[in-house]
């Protein structure tokens, strides 16, 4: 049996979970996997885990575990890209094996802490990084290592996803489905980074690395959270058989990324759209595996701390594998200018009740390239009149430049909604 | 770079789809995992791979293979119980790691053929033996490694669900929706062992080993296939808000496993009941981890080779790793006897059209301890009379002997029809 002694920094909500787990199921783990962790010691700024687990080496200084000997691994699981940074690069140089939950650490500085890994000839694993319990990049890695990959789909967030689930289901608005999240909390008091769907794109840029060996910075992805969805765009869309979900899509297309994160209408017979609530759910296309799909929570304390413990497992077993290292340095990939990508989009025009008003507006869109696939215009008594256009496939800044020529003419009484359409199968 | 020789026996469908992937993708496979994957040999009886390979060595004798001291790690893609035995249990003893999907000797002699690995400290890698390019030992045995499980649903058989989901979508009956199935390749000549639900037994007593370390030989599951399913059922089950599959549940209950194979009734809102025609999936439930779906191919040549590579990179990875040991060997688990295990459950009755004919069947399932949830009768020009009933989780034996019963009495014009419902959320 392989034993790996392990320090935990953080113990907060996840950190806190991985004690437990590494507690009560030590001997399940080992059975399983071959691999007997030992927790040795906890370092957090708050002390009540010595009174809690007086068993646990305990200390406020991480330097500490770094010095210990017998720890041969250490977890980071304090969060952000101040201190933890410091945690996984000391952590490294002194020859641990690094498990960390840090998406915004790694989707920043991944580069420089992957290579001075592999100059310590040491592995980090940040299973719990993306989608929770998911087994992702697990499975990108090992499962589907023969496969080169078309396009990955994700439901990254769960806030997120539970609001735009509740509006759905409860008929109620955004501000409301925000409320009660933030009450079960299932959101953060400023829950800017997850409705604005920063966090969905931290995972993105990881998740591009790994499908596709191509590193791409935040900036580079563009984002569109879910503040401006109503209740207008959510029963329209499933009127047409569709449901919005906040989309993390990485496509590879003649070898360049399209990367994006936004509200994206997916057809409501795919599995995607049935991911409900605070569940994630990661959808892939493959050359050789074709398709696959994977859902799971994708947040909370022992959820993530599942994904942390597989880590451990896995980087424990192939600790001293001195000739075998997975790569995480990746080549900047060459991304698609935004607007320069092709979908099919929904356009919502809020237009005056008077004839010609379709004609209207689908000449503007024919002289932008934009093919029109489907109209609806429902009778209504009183205006705005909601004029409801799914397009063909067509480039986004024709959308874009459409809309805008659109949006000044005098049949128009309100700004147009433009959301982008996936037609997964 | 750690550098694995491999040998191939068995070049059929997987195996031709396993030497494309090793000889196309040998580069990228070694970037991601770290392993360099080096295919020396290839065994089969039929010599057309010597020529489509001139590069690769080839022989009819698998013991060539097995004194190759070059060769690491040998795939056994022969398939069946008799000569695949033979080579896997030579490799093992010859020092090689072996990596298989061979579902059925697993399932037969796994315990016989682990403990020989064992004692010869190397190990099998079956990825591919379960659920096709779905990833799901890995899962269990790494990325879940922390959670103890409470049951697993699958949709382990490609060629069954093919059939249902025709039968459903084109409104054919059994026999066409297994021609088209045959006609296509997603069926055999014979397929008793796919239709009858043999195929998916195998991969349930596999599951329940990983799930909950427990051994069930496949005599201890209750196997019931899809020929009894008609377009009566398929219509019925959609229009109560169901939908058939043929799933492969195994449940540890107080100790004791549940383990069957048999046509249910899933509801139409959970994801296990959007994974249509030839795809495979896994359901899971687990206490740290929650709920978590997989979905994906389970067939065919280049997905099932893909799950083969994930061994190739995984067990090639761990060989030498001398400490560290994968345990699959399991104590035998205590199954509740068929009869004892409790469900939902549907049953159509097919009755005279007379008064007190409900009063009549509602009065010896409540003499059975079977509780009724719902009932529906349909108008009907002519008789039998269809009643259909939804009864309230009952153990089910008392079903059994109900409708025994019942189908005795002077009201029923022709056979019950039972089938179980699984109420997953």
């Amino acid at each position: 049996m392989k034993k790996i002694g392990v320090g935990i920094v953080g113990a907060g909500t996840v950190g806190s979970g991985l004690i437990q787990i590494l507690l009560e199921k030590r001997q399940d783990i080992a059975k399983r996997s071959g691999v007997d962790l030992e927790l040795l010691f906890v370092c957090d700024k708050n002390n009540s885990i010595k009174q809690t687990y007086p068993q646990l080496g305990f200390t406020s200084d991480y330097l500490e575990l770094i010095s210990n000997k017998n720890i041969d691994l250490i977890v980071e699981l304090v969060g952000g890209t101040g201190i933890a940074y410091n945690i996984v690069k000391d952590s490294i140089k002194a020859g641990k094996t690094v498990v960390t939950a840090n998406k915004a650490l790694l989707s920043e500085k991944g580069d420089e802490l992957f290579s001075l890994a592999k100059e310590n000839s040491v592995e980090i694993g940040y299973e719990a990084a993306v989608a929770g319990t998911i087994p992702i990049i697990r499975s990108l890695k090992t499962g589907l290592v023969a496969n080169e990959f078309k396009a990955v789909y994700g439901i990254l967030n769960g806030t997120t996803n539970f609001i735009l689930s509740k509006m759905e289901k409860e008929n109620w608005d955004y501000e409301k489905a925000l409320q009660v999240a933030q009450d079960l909390g299932f959101a953060e008091k400023d829950p800017t980074f997850d409705v604005e769907g920063i966090d969905a794109a931290h995972k993105v840029s990881l998740l591009t690395g790994l499908a596709f060996g191509k590193r791409i910075d935040i900036k580079d992805i563009y984002i569109e959270g879910i503040t401006k969805i109503s209740q207008s765009e959510i029963q329209t869309a499933k009127q047409l058989g569709y449901r919005i979900k906040l989309l993390g899509i990485s496509k590879m297309i003649s070898g360049n990324i399209e990367a994006r994160v936004q509200p994206t209408m997916v057809p409501l017979k795919h599995s995607l759209a049935s991911v409900m609530n605070e569940m994630n759910a990661i959808y892939i296309e493959s050359d050789f595996a074709g398709s696959l799909m994977f859902t799971g929570k994708g947040a909370g304390s022992l959820p993530t701390a599942s994904a942390v413990a597989s880590d451990l497992v896995y980087y424990g077993s192939r600790r001293g594998n001195h000739d075998c290292f997975e790569d995480n340095i990746f080549d900047k990939g060459n991304i698609i200018p935004h607007g320069q990508e092709t979908s099919r989009y929904y356009i919502r025009f809020n237009t005056v009740d008077k004839p010609g008003v379709i004609a209207e507006i689908s000449n503007h869109l024919g002289k932008n390239n934009v093919s029109i696939a489907s109209v609806r215009q429902d009778e209504s008594e009183s205006e705005p009149i909601e004029v409801i256009i799914l397009t063909h496939r067509c480039k986004e800044q024709d959308v874009h430049r459409s809309i805008e020529v659109i949006d000044n003419l005098s049949i128009i009484l309100k700004k147009s909604v433009m959301l982008r359409l996936e037609d997964l199968h």
